[in-house]
């Protein structure tokens, strides 16, 4: 049915136009190219590995955004690209690619148990192996069948990018704004995991990791390849970074506040996760740097606690609430929206791009999941 | 010193020639290219990344036969390249490259102590989080950090082989056969991991694991990208099979031997890790398919048992005597070089690779490294 319906989206995307991509649309398109990729792999397949390519089916299909591929095909349109057509939308879903096998190896190295409201893949594999009375130790097989399955997700994501059809030019641009974009997202990740544990007042090093991890991740980089995929001019990059850093931040700062305050029936995850993680937010920052002397002790007493209670969790909260920090980082999700749609309003785009940019900023910012 | 060197051999290595390539200045060609990519990549990375650059360059100066990088240039010789120009250097480094990240996912996987006679990767960035008193758990950020570095290393044995300055078509046959590559070599990993923790009789199941994560991966693969930057035609790439499944086996098999009775001093593992580990061998699945009752019951009792001793390492050796095993490898072995020669005799080969590749042959069935 999925793949049904997406084919006939993908049918008038391609028709070359200047219309306004529907959101939806594209997300549709990059869902059936990916459907199709893992069906393929699947029937090439030995029977062993199935079951690993299952897994990662039922990991990409129960959610997710697809906010980076519809950056890619917004970077497209805004370079003057025409239409959507097939290889960009192939380009575009190897990002989500990419995006998969990063969640996957985060997953295991915070050991998380729940991501989009279902299991992590490390954990699913851990409860087959359980399940099927295999022998061996269940927890380490998930572990390993998870790194090894990343492993494989982020060739998959290579391998998807190099058969989309794009031509020599193409993939010349392409090439270093993908290893840019791994480059940047690795080192973020590096920053995170060095500064997690325990919580600390340094707002600059929280907005770096916040930039490496986020913003030029899952924005600015994205919006590059679909530029380049045009053949697009520096100003076209440049005002594509305007626009890319403080929405991808907002998006971040935004997520922060709904890991500590968010619905965890939206969110996918478990409340206070980032606490027992003892996650280095800007929030979290902005609030040591803030605190009284008591309200310091009870954060390095609770943050980073694996077994950090409700009751605990909630005095956190209160915390973040009583220094001023959820205000500040609300201030500051407002400012870069504006300051994203002011950049817009200067960019070299045609319409079919700055309307769904307009549209993405105002949901990065405000959104609930 | 090492670049200034390899420089040197370098220059002789690029003048067009037929002459037949020495494989130590291929290595020094190779490491020369490797130590320049990562001194560039230390130059423009950000201080915290820069201790985790040094770590990766550190791992790779240690040691490695560099078996991958010198079958692509051979396999560049066999289907009439001349010389060793700079960008087949290249590409045959980012396999090297692409080793050094399974090297450390393996390593993480299997938790091994030591490889090439030094601390792996996951225990010295223990060690330095350790010895630097930094906040958190130590051991955990050993693992986590390794896994991270694996990715990037992977991410980079891409951008490597992507700025080597290939021409399109060169790119466009070197891409296919370095995702092919990846496929194999993780389902292999993935048998691997199934097979992991107790020892079973299956001996077709261990030469699929042998195929998959040894012989296709290590010698076929490398083969068959030198060959295709070439433009080679598929009589050689059917040639370079032909030769490169059995020579790759018969290094598995010799590994195998090696890691039941080898010499720690000289594999740079420790004795009986593979024991420990309860590792998946053809010498293991030979043993469990003759041996007595008693035999049997000796075996699962110890193997993959994490605390064996080195009397009960002992025990598991006799076995694997007593059972007949250690003689039937090798007797797979040498029937396996001989199959490798004779395919040598029969390929469209010149000189310059078939003298190389006749050397390569008897090393990988020799060796007791």
């Amino acid at each position: 049915m999925r793949a049904a319906a997406a084919d006939a989206e993908r049918q008038s995307l391609t028709t070359p136009t200047d219309a306004v991509p529907d959101l939806t649309e594209i997300r549709l398109a990059v869902d059936t190219v990916l459907a199709e990729f893992l069906a393929a792999k699947r029937r090439s397949a030995r029977p062993p590995l199935q079951e690993l390519i299952d897994t990662l089916d039922g990991f990409i299909s129960i959610g997710g955004k697809r906010i980076r591929p519809v950056m890619c095909v917004c970077g497209w349109r805004a370079a003057g690209g025409e239409g959507t057509p097939e290889q960009v939308v192939r380009a575009a879903a190897s990002l989500e690619l990419f995006h998969t096998f990063a969640l996957i190896h985060d997953d295991v190295m915070d050991d998380s148990g729940t991501r989009r409201g279902h299991p992590t893949v490390h954990r699913s594999l851990t409860h087959r192996h359980r399940s099927q009375g295999r022998p061996g130790n269940a927890d380490r097989f998930g572990v390993n069948a998870a790194v090894l399955l990343g492993d494989l997700t982020l060739a998959w994501s290579d391998e998807l990018l190099h058969t989309s059809g794009l031509t020599f030019g193409q993939l010349r641009a392409a090439l270093p704004v993908v290893d840019a974009m791994r480059n940047e997202v690795m080192y973020g990740q590096y920053l995170d995991l060095l500064g997690t544990g325990r919580p600390a007042g340094d707002v600059a090093h929280a907005l770096e990791v916040n930039r490496f991890k986020t913003a030029k991740y899952t924005v600015e980089r994205p919006l590059h390849l679909g530029s380049a995929l045009a053949g697009c001019d520096s100003s076209v990059t440049d005002a594509c970074t305007a626009y890319a850093l403080p929405v991808g931040e907002a998006f971040q700062l935004r997520d922060d506040l709904l890991g500590a305050f968010g619905d965890p029936a939206a969110t996918g995850k478990p409340a206070a996760d980032d606490f027992r993680e003892g996650k280095y937010t800007v929030l979290m920052a902005l609030a040591v740097a803030q605190a009284t002397p008591s309200q310091l002790r009870l954060l390095h007493a609770l943050v980073g606690r694996s077994d950090l209670t409700g009751e605990e969790a909630d005095a956190v909260r209160a915390v973040l609430e009583a220094t001023g920090a959820r205000l500040a980082v609300e201030g500051m999700i407002a400012r870069r929206c504006r300051r994203a749609l002011a950049a817009l309003d200067r960019a070299p785009f045609p319409e079919a791009a700055t309307v769904p940019l307009r549209q993405l900023a105002h949901a990065a910012s405000a959104r609930t999941s």
